[in-house]
């Protein structure tokens, strides 16, 4: 018999806490452990989960430690400096990723050989770091990157054009931020384009599209002082597409290696996940506009390595 | 074609924005409509919501008003005062109480005529308040009660006797507080009492198990400053049985009307829940001592009515 | 508080007792009811049914009657002539076509004023039979086409290059028969052309995949006697689109009024299915080729019409 | 990363193709291998089913071989003579114990270690058979037993009582077959026994209901030839708790050793399921008549022992 598959969350915050409660209703591994600096909030919150799980699968949920880290098939790192207000996610930058790196250093200290999954802010750098901290093959650190921009976008054609937005196949590429692209180019809904499936309506409203996309987070923030379901609802995507080895395609942050011009630097490209974690890195045919975006967006990202301790060179 | 299920939330905090992303996540119903005092948040929430929604099953989410409760098949009170620390439920009985009275004044001048599920603490006593201002018969006026609490000590009886908490049939009674009683009497597994399970090691230790259930809603708040999952997925489960029509037992708060001697007080017994709401109150048959702690905890909540405005004598 | 929602399935085979099972364990609706011109078979699979549903969420499952259906949501039409080893679709059309006009017009004689599901071979001539018999908008009568053909070419290819099916979106079109068309020029996987995807491998095996997919039906026949689970998933699919109102794109079989050069017949092409039933027919861009072999497979329908007795001028 | 876990079918008549549809549709696992002594019948099952997976959640699902079973944590045992029309099950255990005797040894050779629950009819002495010949401790050999037979009693008295089946603790024990005994002393509803439940009205049909379970059986077949929803939905839940490591009580079939007197038979009682297999088996209080009808059964299935070719003594 195998041992049972355990997730190990460590930051015990809103996006952690919501993130074990969707894995546990999902019913997808058989053990979740919470990790927490507050080992007291990471325990009242484990306490939660259980009473929650009573009425659910049965999943063991409880506060742990590195140490129970170790052991689990995907790590989730969701400790971070939380952004305020309208904050950009590069703002917070510096304390993140001393957070950051203390919590991979003791991870990677406890012989985590698994797959880590980075869902702290700025994720594009806070994944680079992870990386470079975490002494494991760049297949096995990912960022949950622009899969959720992806989805809010998905959401607001499927409004804009009355349709389900899972028929929507659409991905917004690059950084986790304000320098994102939409790659409307790409977009397909059964098969046609944006512009023929709205047809014979124009489609003249993308740059509003994106830029709502782009300024979901900062109103939520704005409205509830944090986001959670969202991004634990991605986390959890990315965590099923893994532990089922479903070599499904979903928008990543990953370690580039030269794909548009851009290497060395973490940014989300639509990627085949699966048990060993990224698998393949796709390069959509985009335009000629969006790949000068995409690039720009590396050049943003590349300019703020320094606010993360990291030389430009790299 | 049926229109789409609704349900209502009233209240977008920690409690009430979890049952609404355990709704979606079950995808248990077509519309969920947020309602807060404070529109901004609900307005976040459920921006954040809707951003979870575009990776699962469509649900439509929105922040709407009470006339949108109005049509609503359920109407959840997640409303109310926060209880801190070591605050029994019922020492904020007050401030809750105008808080549950003026949301349900509203809903009721609204039109709803659907079922009303309160949540908000001290549970049993808002019940009988959102009963008294509601119009509604009281089959249709519910409170959480003790299905947390029950849940949460088939929980422990699990760990105890080391087997499935969903194999575990036991009820917690009266107050959801800490005049509650935990009926083991009544409880079995697999046909056996406790006493038979646990055989041949004694089981001498009900009263720290029911202490420690007791407890266990103050120790969440003391480590993360409220409780969510649990409630929240007690709240989806009473909203299953109702939408699936499922005449479900479970402890739930009800208007007693004799049983156990009690008259004209919410309290939690096992009821028969189906799509007219409480459809049923079974009298258990508890021993002498576990009648007697019933009626206690009775009498502890009649002793709090004139806290919340209610003259005893009613 | 809304009636339950009910589908109707009409021919208690493996088909639509299969289509039951699944529905049931989804918990899709809370009234399944199953018609036979053998009472006995359909009361005996209602039974078994039944018997799987006391372990399941609750659903409440009879063999009924016409009567029964014409209150429900959906009616899907599983019965008809079966195909026996290499037998083509179209060879048992005239025999399918009085079992399905029979059933048609006993449910229109009923008052049935839902969604009709056409799951009987050939599906597409039995489509145009049962719209022309129930008196319906074409919208709310549907086969089930060329979904399952669909859902196999992106196995097939997913088995292939080595993905997640459920990341391709590609569409089998025309026909669920001989002549179906691949439309593999609009087919992507995360924005990718197959070919670009393939790449630097050419992908040279086009025509064997579509021929393997246009043989799995009678491969499945030979080996086992009948179709099942394949069709079954389907119609569950289409019902979960319909009744959750969710506007998915999915091949169908629809009524066509001169997309492609083509009027007056039924064959699948991308449809927005909603509440309404087909709410929208997609156009995709084909190619010239695929445009052409499209047209031919309206024309191999047009030309079977007699023998389902339907002048060929309609 | 765990390899991916994997449940082998033995036997891809309607039990077993049902089973796997079911285990798929449920995505309890990764893997899912079919065997028949007709390959061509389990290739075309395979082939239907992953047309079906096309549109679930990933699972591989092919036509195996035993050395494919050797690695599976679960073997179902689903082949076996059918019983015609209201043959009882004993009827066909000589043929059975042939073939589930052969499987077995062909399994065992193969080196399966897992666990092998076994569907095929009669049941109890099939299992016994089975047990001799597969060299693992009894715990890891386990019939399905009554727990079919024990959800179709909780149905009967949810119909009866109007009440959800899923809130009715009942068990029927002994044999699956002719000697069962409905254990209707020990069932709870709400912690109310049935006659408190069901009063002021008395409940004199217990034999009624216990007669209408025994023969539901049988009903079934004569109407459709088999019986594949229950049973298929009785071997995946038993699946469940077994991967899942519940320590779910359910009534299977199992080697007793000494409860009620009875030694050396495999029949049903209530058992903690889990990782392991039967973890332990429960004594629930039966009533002196039970108690008797219980040891009846057992001498019933002894006195079956010649008819599989096993020596009465042992």
């Amino acid at each position: 018999m195998n041992s049972p598959q355990r997730i190990a969350i460590i930051g015990a915050g809103h996006v952690g806490a919501a993130a074990a409660y969707a894995l546990m209703l999902r019913g997808l591994v058989g053990e979740i452990v919470l990790i927490d600096s507050d080992p007291a909030l990471a325990e009242a919150e484990a306490a939660d989960l259980a009473d929650a799980n009573a009425m659910a699968r049965p999943v063991r949920i409880w506060a742990g430690s590195y140490e129970d880290a170790a052991g689990a098939q995907i790590a989730v790192l969701a400790a971070g400096a939380a952004t305020h207000q309208s904050q950009s996610r590069l703002s917070v930058a510096s304390a993140s990723a001393e957070i950051v790196g203390g919590c991979v250093s003791r991870l990677a200290g406890a012989g985590f050989a698994g797959i880590l999954l980075v869902a702290a802010n700025p994720v594009d750098l806070m994944s680079l770091i992870a990386f470079r901290q975490a002494g494991l093959p760049a297949a096995r650190v990912i960022g949950t990157g622009t899969l959720l921009d992806s989805r809010r976008l998905a959401q607001r054609l499927a409004d804009r054009l009355d349709v389900d937005p899972r028929s929507i196949d659409c991905h917004v590429l690059g950084e986790h931020g304000d320098s994102e692209v939409a790659a409307f180019s790409t977009a397909r809904v059964g098969g046609l384009t944006l512009e023929a499936f709205a047809a014979p309506a124009p489609m003249t409203d993308h740059q509003a599209l994106a830029d709502r996309v782009r300024k979901d987070g900062y109103r939520i923030i704005a409205g509830k002082g944090s986001t959670s379901w969202g991004i634990a609802t991605a986390i959890v995507r990315i965590c099923e597409a893994i532990l089922r080895d479903e070599r499904a395609v979903l928008p990543v942050s990953t370690l580039l290696t030269g794909q548009f011009g851009i290497d060395g630097l973490y940014l989300s490209l639509p990627c085949v996940l699966g048990a060993s974690g990224v698998e393949r890195v796709l390069e959509p045919p985009l335009t000629r506009r969006e790949t000068m975006d995409l690039q720009a967006s590396a050049t943003a990202l590349r300019n703020a390595l320094p606010l993360v301790g990291v030389a430009k060179a790299s």
